[in-house]
């Protein structure tokens, strides 16, 4: 039976997924060696995708790692030496500000309820090295304007700015140059098997982690922010990379660029307007998430209550598979992926059906 | 043009993957929950098949990772308070010391030139916390001994034994029980695209780590060895891992295990000698190793000289990719991978092909 993954993540995989696999294993390409020309060509265009699609400055870095844990780990060793600040309104937040608690730094948060967002802009002390955001709580549906964000960072002039845009990346349109550091993967709206993490780096942060391991201190080895900048110049990665996945990113991207981002924004922005009427015209079941200025509208949260288990095991006889709530709230939510791979006609037969309960 | 890659990793693909990969496509298992049933069973497929070929020992534990680069810091980073002895006899055993060094551990060392094995047994200070092998070295094409290694274990009890088998694993027949930490990665012997690394960990790997924990050290965040092992218990890992890999892994083992690892070390044994016959009766190249003790079975290292750029283009023509020399020897040596992937088919048209030269 044909099923669709309304996941977030790992998510359904893009339409021209399983067609750019195909054709990496006819040519070869998992068997090529990572210091290869050929090689440093997939990957000198995957980053050109990237700079075309997300209109990353010139002077702004973009590196490889295995995931957005990952990610969140060599920020932490690399920006900050003390003291790290954390906006946490779920789960995602959380583990980053537990991650920066198991490195030994010292954290400061401000922590508010799951499923609300931000209003007030709260003191933030004067020696924090790194103030980290989650633009979009893949937990909760919460996002964050990005207008709050670049407040903060105005108010704030000596710390860096780290934003986890990993289930909006590329939804989210964000002003690279008032930010230090951006990450995300690619199972979420780009489409791709999990196993690949990308990190745009502002010339602020190199230079801070650079600063860092000048005056001696650890911060990490081969995938120190040094060592993957110094990489990634030579289009190449200290370690052997996933090269399938750089490669599948680099196909991913030229479809997209193809179809605009624009395009691809607006559709996004249509179909998540379905989901949220269609959910706050329903008597039966709601949109978690209450004000409409804090809803994500790439992870769509639904109050389900009891009915949960019962309503996914009825989609999923259907071939729609959608995501349980997070945590706490796995047996009385559903998560709702508003994602590129995700087609008007799916959102469709998924509403119809929900019409039906 | 069929090619076949003699390249020692990413290498040839193990046969059966295209049709692993497109099931697994069909099947949608690229889109699943990494927290649902059915990754989970994927997991423990992909942890029985390891733990069947390699015949692990039921209290060791089994982690993945990203790669075998990742190991070796997660190892330094949770077994090594300050101080950690590795053996080097090749560019590898040295990335593993770099790193230590820049995780700011004392590191001692010992170093024999390039294509040598080691000959004495060292005296190794008694604070030692781990000792570092590098079982086969890709770079130069030796091989330890395995008993030398368990040699080196007995003469120091206390210290913990961490051996990389990236190129020999699962050639390499070891004693899991005289080693603290073995880890691999995939694109090796095991013919899979690069992006996924094993461990395989002895209690007392774990104990050290959750000492080293308790003491309130840093040992890293998501992938400490703690953590690593409280995921894994739960056939799970704690961010979103490469599903495919883990699949394909799991997939490939049920091939070798039909197979059996004796019949496959057989074949490489004999491919091995038919290789290093031809070359050692060859009047114009000949194996850098030349001691037929130090010699690698699955990464033979040939010196062509001023001729190598030229065999090697020669070759290509024909489909055939051998791998370049490594660091230095880039230009004059050739490294021609012994992995279950190439067969002997294989074998026989490279060496008629070298009958030309």
């Amino acid at each position: 039976m044909k099923q669709i993954f309304f996941t977030p993540g790992p998510a359904q995989l893009y339409p021209s997924v399983a067609r750019h696999l195909k054709i990496g294993l006819e040519e070869n390409i998992f068997s090529i060696s990572h210091r290869s020309q050929k090689f440093k060509d997939i990957y000198e265009g995957t980053v050109e995708g990237l700079i075309k699609l997300l209109k990353i400055p010139d002077d702004y870095k973009i590196v490889f790692v295995a995931s957005a844990t990952e990610a969140m780990e060599r920020l932490i060793e690399n920006i900050v030496e003390k003291k790290s600040f954390h906006f946490v309104n779920g789960s995602f937040g959380k583990r980053w500000q537990e991650i920066a608690v198991e490195l030994k730094r010292e954290t400061c948060v401000i922590e508010i309820p799951f499923g609300e967002g931000f209003k007030d802009v709260p003191e933030i002390p004067k020696d924090t090295e790194l103030i980290c955001f989650t633009h979009n709580e893949t937990s909760s549906g919460v996002a964050l304007n990005t207008e709050f964000i670049y407040k903060i960072g105005k108010a704030n002039p000596k710390a860096l700015l780290a934003v986890d845009t990993v289930s909006s990346a590329p939804y989210i349109d964000i002003d690279f140059k008032r930010i230090d550091a951006v990450f995300f993967s690619v199972q979420k709206l780009f489409g791709l098997p999990a196993g690949l993490g990308v990190m745009i780096l502002s010339p602020k942060a190199i230079e801070k982690a650079t600063k860092l391991q000048k005056k001696g201190l650890n911060i990490g080895s081969y995938h120190n922010l040094p060592s993957l900048v110094d990489w990634a110049e030579k289009n190449q990665t200290i370690e052997t990379p996933s090269v399938l996945h750089i490669y599948l990113l680099g196909k991913v991207l030229e479809d997209m660029n193809k179809k605009d981002i624009k395009k691809i924004r607006e559709e996004l922005d249509e179909r998540a307007k379905l989901i949220y009427d269609f959910f706050d015209n329903n008597t039966n079941f709601k949109p978690f998430v209450k004000n409409k200025k804090d809803r994500s509208q790439t992870v769509i949260v639904i109050t389900l209550g009891d009915k949960t288990e019962e309503i996914k095991a009825k989609l999923e006889e259907k071939g729609l598979i959608v995501g349980g709530g997070y945590g706490p709230f796995k047996n009385t939510q559903i998560r709702i992926a508003n994602f590129p791979a995700v087609g008007d006609k799916d959102i469709s037969v998924l509403i119809n059906e929900f019409k039906k309960f």
